[in-house]
């Protein structure tokens, strides 16, 4: 019994409001995170209860090696319609799941116009519209061809793309050079100076870089500066700073024993190295490449691919073949935003960069960036317990992207659908926030979390035997 | 009382010993590190009595003022004879306090003796003898021209050094650049191509980059770049890997930009690039230069300098005037021995490096180097209780260090004689180990203690008034 001379003090178990109501009224209150299994939905538990199996268990094991085991190296640079089989020369591929040109939001929007302008198709919005009304261009996921391109993901043909093979499985990926900050199509927005860029990129970055890379036959072990930066600070997805240091290492020598000019080789090291994204498009190739070698185990539940539009997200889980579940996309959960802008400027959570977090990497290590995991709490003890929560809805671990400033726990590896709809938890995806409707591009940087609502409907509509 | 049906529980307090052997026995112990103060020495203690005082206070808070405030620029490269006020023709600098050629270690007198043959004085171990008998060349200690070298820190007057201004206070400091691994002098070790080494960095290297310094005639600014190495996983004593990459990501462009020969920039990317403690020689030289811009202010306890040959380890003490206190150095207290190597095989501690911790850095800040805070224990909960333990003995903190892997705490910086002696606890030094005899260089790297008795004699030898 409580004496009544002391202050109530009272442990609340499951829903917060009560907890928060007596909190309001100076109450000392203890909050114990409890749900309900599957949020109490009995259809949920029921398919849940019938997939905790050996069977599954053995799956997702083998998902795991697989993405685990994958190495996936950077082996050449080709222009995009030449490096991705079945790209088509009026294609213009984009982030996310399929949709159509008027329900994109607006960033992704001017992301298509700029790369149709770069193409030389159109010089307008009313142009572009015209060519996609008649057919004559024509829009496309990254997805369906095994890109992925980080925020609006626009790849057009002539791009040139980074080509990354996981050797160990023999598939490959690919995506376009980070265009750094500004006004860059990937971040939706654009002017004389992005086209410019692009052409710049085209006709003397990519051929430079090319020969650069075939002086290193073996390629550039894109996991190994991976493992090597994130005991740097980097997570790889909102922060690339230690791993662009490490590539510039890498490539520097390259460049001065190739035979571009100097000027040429000076500005190639000013613009990947002024750039701490740089690194970022090297990641995406090389976690589409092992996840994609991690999928089609039968009876798998691991997730193999998430993808947003800006509207829609997309989630592939390993042994639900070729199948993709679709869910609306999540407002961010927290961000800093850039000065004079909130949340009611955002666009959607938009890329196919949440691949990061899907091998393992980006939200799942939150902690191995300080500088990032201030969204999560900022201490390194509130980053340990995001981990410890990302942790109990993976199915594996990945020890060679330990942590060492989260005493080198083991990078929690294979989002497992059960789990997540078990928890009730869904996965942290580190990204930046574009704006909605400007055409200013970035205006903050945060992290989003994956919609249950998809995970739910993953669960509920395949046919799990 | 002791239920005698459960094991026996015993807190020990004060001497470690009894604790040891009731814990051998299988007794749960648990230690309390409590010492009386000052070694409960009545002397010390009247001492220190008269040293807790608001003058002590200001002088100690105007030490650390100039400290934290200085901002060490890197501004030129010269030959060591040209750069150094003071420094003879036949002079030979070299680190720790003042020793004869005959009572130096192993390793030092390896690199004096490289250093001759480098300047093309004598050319083997015999002909430098009767040189030095001769007094034709001299020894001096670095510290007495406001110099500083890492490990055996050998300066002969044709080497090149950095020239770095600390621009609050107008004062300089000079270091030879970092030969890297191997047969180098720094480590005690060469042969022929360690001289080899030597006349490039001499004739080829060096002027190279005084002419690439040239073109951002502000300099580098020294401390900008550790601050972000430090986030980066650098202590910058034993680590110095992103502050080498930062250092590339400056200085490469100023190489391209100056007429410098293709092989030339590319042969001096390699060197900087492919050695993690390039930047050692910088941080070295902006934390003399701090420290000897903080020296001098009257009443202070706080310790200006610390430098160590391998048989003595130096003391200054910030309003001790210009009196070195010394004692024999010490043995490494934890150290990981390269393979076939072990305590027995030691050098004892050397170079003025001990610099580094105090200015605030290296063992102040080791939990903000993972790689290296295995030496206290390994986690990142025993990086922070080094680093409190160390901050115990500190006068004050430096924001502008605060570790992001130890949730940013700020570096614990002015080490107070006072404190040392009270708790009887010395401050931690990052260092290498060298081989004591047989001149394979280095065959280690941990920690060494600074020795109690040093403090002791300041505290005991100076008159305090």
């Amino acid at each position: 019994m409580n004496n009544l001379n002391e202050p109530v003090r009272v442990v609340n178990v499951g829903l917060e409001g009560f907890a928060k109501e007596l909190a309001l009224q100076g109450t000392q209150v203890i909050q114990v995170d409890w749900r309900p299994p599957a949020q109490g939905d009995p259809g949920l538990i029921d398919i849940l209860s019938r997939l905790y199996t050996p069977e599954v268990e053995a799956a997702n094991r083998e998902t795991i090696k697989r993405l685990t085991e994958s190495r996936p190296l950077w082996i050449d640079v080709e222009t995009a319609i030449k490096a991705i089989p079945g790209m088509e020369p009026r294609h213009i591929l984009h982030s996310g799941p399929p949709i159509d040109f008027y329900d994109m939001c607006d960033p992704q929007q001017r992301a298509v116009e700029a790369a149709c302008v770069f193409e030389g198709w159109v010089s307008d919005r009313d142009g572009l519209t015209a060519k996609i009304d008649s057919g004559e261009i024509k829009l496309a996921p990254n997805y369906e061809f095994g890109s992925a391109g980080a925020m609006c993901g626009v790849i057009s043909p002539s791009m040139p793309v980074i080509v990354t093979e996981n050797v160990t499985h023999g598939n490959r990926s690919w995506s376009t050079f980070n265009e750094g900050k500004g006004n860059v199509i990937w971040m939706g927005a654009y002017d004389k100076g992005t086209i410019e860029r692009l052409r710049w990129m085209r006709d003397v970055f990519a051929p430079t870089i090319k020969k650069a890379l075939a002086l290193t036959p073996e390629g550039i072990d894109i996991f190994k500066l991976v493992a090597e930066g994130i005991q740097m600070g980097d997570e790889v997805h909102a922060r690339s700073a230690a791993c662009t240091l490490l590539l510039l290492r890498r490539l520097t020598p390259l460049l001065l024993a190739g035979d571009a000019d100097r000027p040429t080789v000076a500005k190639i090291f000013d613009f990947i190295g002024n750039n701490n994204h740089s690194f970022l498009s090297l990641t995406l190739t090389a976690c589409k490449a092992a996840a994609d070698a991690a999928h089609g185990v039968p009876h798998s539940t691991v997730v193999t691919a998430m993808s947003r539009n800006g509207v829609d997200f997309a989630l592939r889980v390993g042994g639900a073949g070729s199948r993709w579940f679709i869910a609306n996309t999540m407002p961010m959960d927290e961000a800093i935003y850039y000065s004079g802008y909130g949340p009611e400027d955002a666009a959607g959570d938009i890329g196919d960069s949440a691949i990061v977090e899907t091998a393992g990497l980006g939200g799942m290590i939150i902690g191995s960036a300080p500088s990032i995991s201030s969204f999560v709490g900022g201490s390194t003890a509130h980053a340990r317990a995001s981990m410890a929560a990302m942790q109990s809805i993976c199915a594996g671990t990945n020890p060679a992207f330990a942590t060492s400033a989260t005493d080198f726990t083991p990078a929690p590896t294979g989002i497992d659908l059960r789990r997540v709809v078990r928890l009730g938890l869904t996965p942290i995806i580190d990204t930046g926030v574009l704006h909605k409707a400007s055409g200013v591009g970035q205006i903050g940087t945060g992290i989003a979390r994956a919609p249950m609502e998809v995970f739910v409907r993953a669960l509920k509509e395949n046919c799990w035997d």
